[in-house]
């Protein structure tokens, strides 16, 4: 063939998925009859707000028309009055509606760095942003947290080796995707010293605010004293009302000069979704309640988790302040290789085991992924806590079975 | 400042919308009560079908969760059926559920090319796809249609002198936005042979398929033979159902090492909208008399249209083919002068403007924006006619007053 019709240098750095990779092979289970425990993705099993699904039974529009660029002015009000609550104070020409919290983040990208730009990215981190950083030509530099510390915040001095003339900006996902860490007030005092010292951009994934335990304090990047220039926040509804579906993420930055060139990119795409901005809308408000009950749910999951997997001979998990994931380290030679094998070769059948199903395993994502280099995550997976708990607590008592035949074990 | 808080050169060079540039002027028109005809976006006011609106009043979904990245199966399995009726023969696999056509054009200039990488297209050309070209960093080389020649295809020779080594793609929109111009089978196997020659890849975006009026054959670019591999048809259903809010379209291709590279860009983004896949899947069985009265419609209007702008002295539009776009010229100096002043300085009034208004006038899009040297549609409007016939024929009237008395007239 012609050497032309090549893929893009960029389509063949893109990386597969870690968890991805493992789907083929839940498949095959799935066909053999094994029922398989998800601790793999943050798809929350919890209904979305049935007030937010009326809007749909209750629709009267006759036509599905685009809605403006930068989303539904009446949506963007709501979340001045949703962030308001957290102590971030915007008005609605701050917030820009993105398709997830996906786009706003490559968005971000596109619209703050230029090919070659360097981010640091404390790892182990969110794979896609990896996928986002390919697409805008971006680099990541990443400095890496331990399970041993507990995930905490690196050292001023490690980021400071890694910044240069290409450094342009520090990535946070606070509560973190995927080690529930939660950054400390010092801490994101750190953070605010170096964006300011360097004059960086401060991207903050914070679409797991609502999914803190500890009673320790929610510091956004939006709430930082004197880098408000800085500051680009990534949102989504996604996590916090269980509508990962509707694709409705925001950016939103008090710099105009971002704002507007974000405003270009949007206005090339036309719209954002418009049935997901009302479904988005009417989850802002009268969902107390529901939030509480999310809430209590997630708090029980985590007790659950946190107490067995660390009850597991041989495993360990920090305890994660927030989000619904933890990163744990496992007894085993190779985490991708045992995560496969738990799908492929080994399945666990007692007098619990639901009816009509041949055996039990888990799906985990293996925590190489989440880090540049895979040997660091390599005797680790991370684990999402998005099942009832009987279901979670079954999970893991099918995981400790595993591990006890998994023939690559480390004693 | 420091200088290291500047946005991206990418975002210094994204265009602004031709027609975004007016909306500041629209919305001063509106205060002051004049009433606008809205000749310049393709959003139609049709109804969508009941038939998909009603997959919303009926939703019995409790959670909105995420959708496969590649799109619902279900709905890529109707698809099959729905490009069968046009003699394009898919398997779902070849299918890829995207955000609207917009994250199609995206991902395959993302997928597809490398920075620098130089594609081919007809001008006047859809202005956004400018901005995709940006955001992946490659370069769009033009070859001019002109409003004397009906905008057909150019010789074949002036697509060879832009071919170099960084040639790697020709991109066509057919039926075509702006111009209306529908390729002939003649014009298409002389795409074929150059895409076939030069070994290119052949975007076409073939959206306004339903909306051909002249009799004339539909020639997809996936029925050219010997050049599937090629060839990366984009797609939507924004225009043919009336949903352009769903933001639902896709990328479809016979190349799967493509394939396979865009969906690591659909992976990373997770999921296409949920609720638009919904509403799209019902759209496409069981609408034939809705698409019947649509193109009715569309037929009326068109006539409507092409009679009155050719009416008005100094003006001349050829007769568009398909979509329900033309490019009309008109006696004027500079058409986004003459735009801006039709909503800045002009209004008329009489016994026929609507009641409460101050006056009415009317809204176009400049061509200058569809073109890579402005130069060469200073004189030319796209007029969009997706407004009711009679709406229609009052906003032509409106637009002959306009032309009357504007100052910068040419004769």
């Amino acid at each position: 063939m012609n050497s032309k019709l090549q893929i893009s240098q960029r389509g063949i750095e893109m990386p597969e998925s870690p968890i991805r990779k493992l789907a083929p092979l839940a498949d095959q289970a799935v066909e053999r009859g094994v029922y398989i425990y998800r601790l793999n993705i943050g798809q929350p099993d919890l209904p979305t707000p049935q007030k937010a699904l009326d809007v749909l039974k209750h629709i009267n529009r006759t036509t599905l028309e685009y809605s403006p660029s930068q989303g539904i002015k009446s949506f963007r009000e709501a979340l001045v009055s949703y962030y308001d609550r957290y102590q971030i104070k915007l008005n609605p020409d701050e917030i820009i509606i993105t398709a997830g919290g996906s786009e706003a983040v490559l968005f971000a990208f596109m619209s703050c760095l230029n090919p070659g730009d360097e981010i640091i990215i404390p790892e182990p981190a969110y794979a896609n942003y990896m996928s986002f950083a390919i697409s805008a030509g971006a680099v990541i530099r990443t400095v890496a947290t331990t399970i041993d510390e507990g995930f905490c915040l690196p050292k001023v001095e490690k980021f400071e080796e890694l910044i240069n003339e290409r450094t342009k900006a520090i990535l946070i996902c606070n509560p973190n995707n995927p080690t529930g860490y939660l950054y400390t007030q010092r801490e994101m005092n750190q953070i605010r010293d170096l964006v300011k010292k360097y004059n960086l951009y401060l991207f903050s994934d914070e679409v797991y605010r609502e999914f803190i335990y500890t009673g320790s304090p929610y510091i956004s990047a939006m709430h930082l004293e004197g880098i408000q220039e800085n500051v680009v926040l990534i949102d989504s509804v996604s996590k916090r009302y269980s509508e990962c579906g509707t694709r409705i993420g925001a950016l939103i930055t008090k710099n105009e000069a971002v704002r507007k060139t974000v405003m270009k990119f949007c206005q090339a795409r036309l719209s954002p979704p418009l049935l997901g901005q009302l479904v988005a809308e009417a989850s802002i408000e009268g969902t107390e309640q529901y939030s509480r009950e999310v809430y209590d749910e997630y708090v029980e999951r985590r007790k659950c988790l946190i107490d067995n997997v660390n009850r597991i001979p041989g495993c360990y998990t920090p305890v994660p302040m927030g989000a619904f994931y933890t990163v744990a380290k496992l007894p085993v030679d190779d985490s991708e290789a045992f995560c496969a094998w738990c799908l492929s070769e080994f399945s666990y059948k007692d007098e619990k085991t639901p009816e009509g199903c041949t055996g039990e395993t888990v799906m985990m994502a293996p925590a190489a992924g989440f880090y540049s280099e895979p040997e660091l995550g390599k005797d680790q997976v991370r684990l999402a806590y998005v099942l009832r708990k009987d279901d979670l607590q079954r999970a893991l008592f099918v995981l400790s079975k595993a591990l006890e035949s998994y023939p690559g074990r480390r004693l």
